[in-house]
């Protein structure tokens, strides 16, 4: 059985783990992710983690994989990442390789990215050839597998289905380009959601009507979902509809067999899941309705990171052995 | 130089060529399309036909390609197809295969598809892996190329970015879904918001102005454009605005190196194509801004169907040789 690690750097931690091909997750630690802006002495730092790590599960390993913002698949660098401390474009890659010169597969790619993957190599989507996966946290990535094989288009950056455009003119997006699902879909845009209908109802009864805007968050209003707040289950209907929106658009491009969500949302389960398959259908061309499952992703969401990096390292052994 | 036979099946006609591997066509002809219904003896019509033009041309040829609505590549059928008098599905490569046995590739796909496959074997998509065309007409169709690929997706119905959401609740669609963007970009979408304008406007003035709905068309609002009128250059300012914002929703979906056009509207060179170009960017995340090219196809309308098909042929002869 072959064994890989799976690394994920997030803004504060960087996370690390060994771990099978079937999924098991050995061992694995974290580090803090340096703040010193100094990327060669952060991946020296990393990279005696990992060989501490491996020395302690004392086993072989075949792969690293790396999950990480701004990651460039094609060129294995980390691109003017707005929350890490490194500037300007780090060939990330060819310095850990310098570390690790017997490992043939060592692959970089952006969280999104590494998380379908991870769902093709380890969950929901085994055996799927043409499958699309949404991730909703703080913001929504996606990653798009036609194929077998994941889309990176021309440039490395492809499957930014966050940045689609669903209402022209709509909500501010960080990216600077208002109206993106982001700005609906993702945690906070849920809160944003939940003020539009506590002014749109004037619903000083409801639960959330006591939290500020600096507040609220996404699990609030679950918790008060659950409780029967009207607003709340608003928040959820609405967000579902905008998801079944975007999610059509998708299938009309590649016609997925399945579209798996992840991340803190889904965990509501019917409550967000219930609206989208409601909605679905009313977007869809004919030839498409009833046709496309939309999933819960099957990752174990405490090492979803560390399972979709490493599935990157299992994937290039099968694409590059 | 491999020769192969292109077939563009149309509601009324069907056309037949033989082309060279370099894009010349040798011999072209055309037969009725069946109304009887009787695909069987349709296919025995059009395999006679074909039979007839290799003869004339006295070549040997490798391959056939065939462009036709609701084809399904990975079956080779054409289904529910409401502009053909055939009705279900028809195994349409199973039957035009008993009529040549000995020729290998013989391949069906839609026609926006087989543009898009022309584009890459004869025209400006020559040499690159990640592109998109869409086809601009009564409809939007639209073909994805992702690593050299064809995107057929799970069940061969890929590609349907004319039917992706532009406004929430807009325009009535052919497909019963309101607001996508064939109703705005295509060639009766352009007719459709030239009435808007003039509504809008109380344009009595306009060279439109004394046009029905129905004696209206794309072409008589090209030729008010080129006189100055200001409804028909409203008309393409819009129009390149809708397509800039589904084009954007495209390259956030695949990241392509390049967007090509096709079609009537197309003709319009820079009435379409500069206000596609000045919105597109107001519509990307930034690390896509000013790296994607808008480029007219560069496929021979007149031949573009059959040159499409018979690209088909080829590229089955690379992929499986």
């Amino acid at each position: 059985m072959k064994i890989t690690v799976g690394v994920d750097i997030g803004g504060t931690n960087t996370a690390i783990g060994i771990v099978k091909e079937n999924g098991e997750v050995i061992i694995k630690n974290s580090i803090t992710t340096a703040t010193h802006g100094n990327a060669e002495k952060f991946i020296k730092e990393l990279s005696d983690a990992i060989k501490a790590l491996i020395a302690k599960a004392n086993v072989t390993i075949t792969g690293i994989g790396v999950g990480a913002p701004n990651a460039n698949y094609y060129k294995g660098t980390i691109e003017q990442a707005a929350n890490l401390s490194f500037k300007g474009i780090i060939p990330f890659v060819d310095i850990l390789k310098t570390h690790f010169p017997d490992i043939k597969h060592i692959a970089l790619t952006n969280d999104a990215n590494a998380a379908t993957i991870g769902e093709m190599i380890y969950g929901g989507a085994k055996g799927m050839k043409n499958f699309v996966m949404y991730t909703l946290g703080t913001g929504v990535g996606s990653g798009i597998v036609v194929n077998g094989d994941l889309v990176y288009g021309h440039d490395g950056f492809a499957g930014e289905c966050g940045h689609m455009m669903l209402f022209k003119g709509g909500r501010s997006c960080g990216c600077g380009v208002p109206g993106h699902l982001e700005t609906y879909a993702s945690a906070p845009g849920m809160k944003r959601t939940a003020f539009e209908l506590m002014a749109k109802h004037n619903a000083s009864d409801s639960l959330l009507a006591n939290d500020s805007f600096n507040s609220l968050d996404s699990k609030k209003i679950y918790n008060a979902a659950i409780s029967g707040d009207k607003i709340a289950l608003e928040v959820f209907e609405l967000t579902g509809d905008y998801l079944a929106q975007a999610i059509a658009d998708t299938i009309h491009h590649v016609r997925p067999e399945a579209v798996f969500l992840f991340g803190g949302p889904t965990a509501a389960g019917n409550l967000i899941f219930n609206p989208i398959k409601e909605k679905l259908d009313t977007y869809l061309l004919p030839v498409f309705k009833g046709k496309i499952k939309v999933l819960q992703s099957e990752l174990d969401m405490g090492n979803a990171a560390i399972l979709g990096a490493s599935a990157l390292a299992f994937k290039e052994m099968v694409s590059q052995p």
